[in-house]
């Protein structure tokens, strides 16, 4: 151990020392694109088994590079794609556990990508930046790489990081993590930290960082409603036979009131109402709910008028039909009475409301108002309820006040209307609140042809965690010096 | 000319005359069969561009036969496929024109088909029935050949007709008849004619015969809701913008009221009720409308239950939804609130509902009910009224009395909730009243893989149409001896 008191444990590195670690990543910046480039150039799709091979090359490839800067890695085999674990723990300060997923989206329509999805290039911009262009240069590739290059910058340095740092990586985040609560079950004594961080969320603006402390749960239905025990003909049966297409329809019409409210018994009843402080940060952050609509085409927010726009997405629980199908949608007309139709429904959750309990009061309303000749038919797809980060933690408080260094503003603490479903699965099995900092911009094109990552994403991205490290590093832990990490999330949960 | 008094024009012919015919027509029936399986095996699929030379082979094959047995038979291009006229018209009594479509519906799912749908064959049944197995079969080779075997049969013993006989097949039945009116226009001269016969419906029961006297007319619709301008992420967007999949629900549900009745305004104002003797006429028919319902696996009767359910699908207006589709529904779910949703729509009209009138009223009733940011795109995909066949015609009186002598029972009077557009054209453009009498049975399977007919529909079909014709020639017609056909149905539009 060749600790010095510039990296005094639990009690912070000095302002010079974060200067050299920052100086060190920005001089090597092109060794650590020429990391990212090796690393896209995988085509791990998860949710195509046919790139099972590639999905086990890239987590090789991850846990290969954490080799490399002393860390202790593995390739943890799964029912589907390997998780990465690793694990440098010679600090005795508080005990960070990072995820990122390694795996990509699929790249279809390939024909609308400008080059190679997995050839990176860089393409300058008019307004001066350079987009790194590939799928996963932002989600989650270049993102997760942000974190590990700013170890990679510590060790450099120092020859050591400023406090513990675990990591995992799956690669199954864009496929549905089926592999992921059995691997917790079973490694959560493993995965034990003092908080999660992780790195697959937004800046609020491209200069503004933020700390996502909010997020939906969610809740996914099928409803298939089933009448006649064929398609019948419409001029034959018409008036007569009951409609599937029709049944459906006034089911969803009974599903929200008429100011969008979702009109389906006790569905608010136990919701959790954000604290006055927690409001008024969202009420008086920049947010021009006009612009937020016009840039999807739309003119007039369709929630609750009692709310404001990032209220009815963050904090309001809603209700969308993603989908629906029945009888004959091609060309022309065929004239028949289907004899079923489907929708597919899903519920974003805030805290309080149970997924099983939303789950069973919807499933409750349909089947009460379900006419006679009709079968419903419920297909659970799935559910997670809502998180949110405590704003009291100090982790929290801590990472704001690094994130403040580097981009000379205060960073804002914001919601997600959408769902990140490790954050609550991380908490309910071990325990451990997480906190989600991410440097992509909503144009970065995630899940769609020509993804892309701002090179200044990039190495600010590094930056801002150099500094964060090592301001995590004067957090107290209450925790003996040493036995970090050895008690178990599990026994936490 | 060899006329004797035995076929004396305008004044029916013996009974005797017509038993010879008829042993005529049951002697040769292997060779009419044999002709059916020729016209079987060409593949005439007119919705399918490739098969337009099979279509013109059809075509071809019918005037062939036609010319065969002395009519002068031509086959006339369209925009589209040919219409086979044919003229025998050495009578002085009525003058009838007989329609059918020689085009027949694809055949998938061809795995399907016990045997190739192109190579008819004979299939004994258990209950002694023997069953004629193609596509095309029934509907309608088999069934507008009983006309052309009926008028052979004529021909072979007398020598000719005894009445006028005019013909016309078209080949796009089954695709639209987009080039019908086209075709009307132009020829209405050379069709005019008292009264049309067409053979495209069905028995009452196997043993009992029925001329459909009323058809419903037919509105069919595709609405498109629009809201973003693209497919919105739900967690991102949930709440605050419009679903278009929402508002074509609430749309759809808004288009029924409680009892099932059309609560679009003023829908149901210019209906021109049945009269009484009609209404008890279909009150006392021996309809089972529970074993209608338990035959697709339905208990209940959805529509007004003021009506009977024949009433319900023979004599009041329906509005069907026919097919929807909107965002994603395939496995799984894709949390998008999608940028668009469609319907396709089709209300089946009443004597007094004229379709022009209907349509405006329903655009009307969506956009009335459309939101903010909603486009709404609507596409007509045609329509045509409803037709009721005078219960005062002599054609009709006299056909039923053929009917009896045939089938030893009071041939009955029905519906159909279906439509048959040729009726309406007709009416409209040629001013003809038309006589559907068919011999199909409901378990045919029209459209669907296995088509069949009955070998005792085919030879009873032939039969009956002998009689019809015998009968017929004792109508009274007021138009001058020779000029028959002269006169066109323009004229008289």
């Amino acid at each position: 151990m060749e600790e010095n008191s510039d990296v005094g444990v639990g009690h912070g590195v000095s302002q010079q020392l974060v200067e050299e670690v920052l100086g060190h990543a920005g001089a090597n910046l092109s060794a650590s694109l020429d990391r990212l480039f090796q690393f896209l150039r995988i085509p791990s799709i998860s949710c195509d088994a046919s790139y099972a091979p590639q999905c086990r090359d890239a987590a090789s490839w991850i846990a290969d590079e954490l080799s490399g800067i002393g860390f202790a890695a593995s390739v943890k085999s799964t029912i589907g794609n390997p998780i990465v674990v690793a694990h440098n723990k010679e600090a005795n300060g508080p005990h960070v556990l990072f995820y990122g997923h390694y795996d990509v989206q699929p790249v279809e329509p390939v024909e609308a990508w400008s080059s190679d999805p997995f050839e990176p290039s860089l393409k300058e911009q008019p307004d001066g930046e350079t987009h790194i262009v590939a799928r996963g240069a932002s989600d989650d590739k270049g993102q997760l790489l942000t974190f590990i290059e700013a170890c990679r910058s510590w060790k450099a340095v120092t020859g050591r990081l400023p406090i513990n740092v675990s990591m995992f990586f799956e690669g199954e985040e864009e496929s549905g993590s089926p592999s992921m609560e059995g691997f917790l079950d079973e490694n959560g004594g493993e995965l034990a930290a003092d908080v999660m961080l992780l790195c697959d969320t937004y800046l609020w603006r491209d200069t503004v960082p933020a700390i996502t402390i909010m997020f939906r749960g969610i809740l996914e239905e099928e409803i298939e409603i089933s009448c006649a025990s064929r398609d019948l003909h419409s001029g034959a049966y018409g008036n007569a036979a009951r409609n599937p297409i029709q049944v459906l329809a006034e089911l969803i019409a009974s599903l929200r009131g008429a100011n969008g409210e979702v009109a389906i018994e006790g569905f608010y009843a136990n919701i959790q109402d954000l604290d006055e402080e927690r409001r008024d940060d969202i009420l008086k952050l920049d947010f021009d709910a006009d612009a937020f609509l016009r840039s999807a085409g739309l003119f007039h927010s369709a929630g609750d008028s009692a709310y404001s726009v990032l209220e009815q997405i963050w904090t309001r629980p809603s209700c969308e039909i993603n989908g629906i199908a029945g009888g004959y949608y091609g060309d022309g007309l065929k004239t028949i009475i289907p004899s079923s139709a489907l929708a597919k429904i899903s519920f974003r959750l805030v805290p309080g409301q149970d997924p099983e309990s939303i789950q069973s009061r919807f499933r409750d309303h349909i089947r009460a108002r379900t006419p006679a000749d009709c079968k419903v038919n419920f297909t659970g797809l799935g559910g997670s309820p809502a998180s949110v980060i405590s704003s009291k933690s100090q982790y929290l408080s801590t990472a704001r006040a690094a994130l403040k260094q580097e981009w000379n503003c205060e960073p804002v603490l914001i919601g997600s209307g959408g769902s990140i479903p490790i954050v609550s699965m991380v908490k309910r099995r071990l325990g451990l609140e997480s906190l989600p900092i991410g440097f992509a911009r909503s144009d970065n094109r995630h899940h769609s042809p020509n993804e892309k990552y701002d090179l200044s994403s990039f190495h600010k991205g590094i930056r801002s965690w150099i500094r964060v490290l090592a301001e995590l590093s004067r957090c107290a832990t209450d925790r003996p010096p040493m036995l970090a990490g050895n008690n178990t999330g599990a026994d936490q949960a």
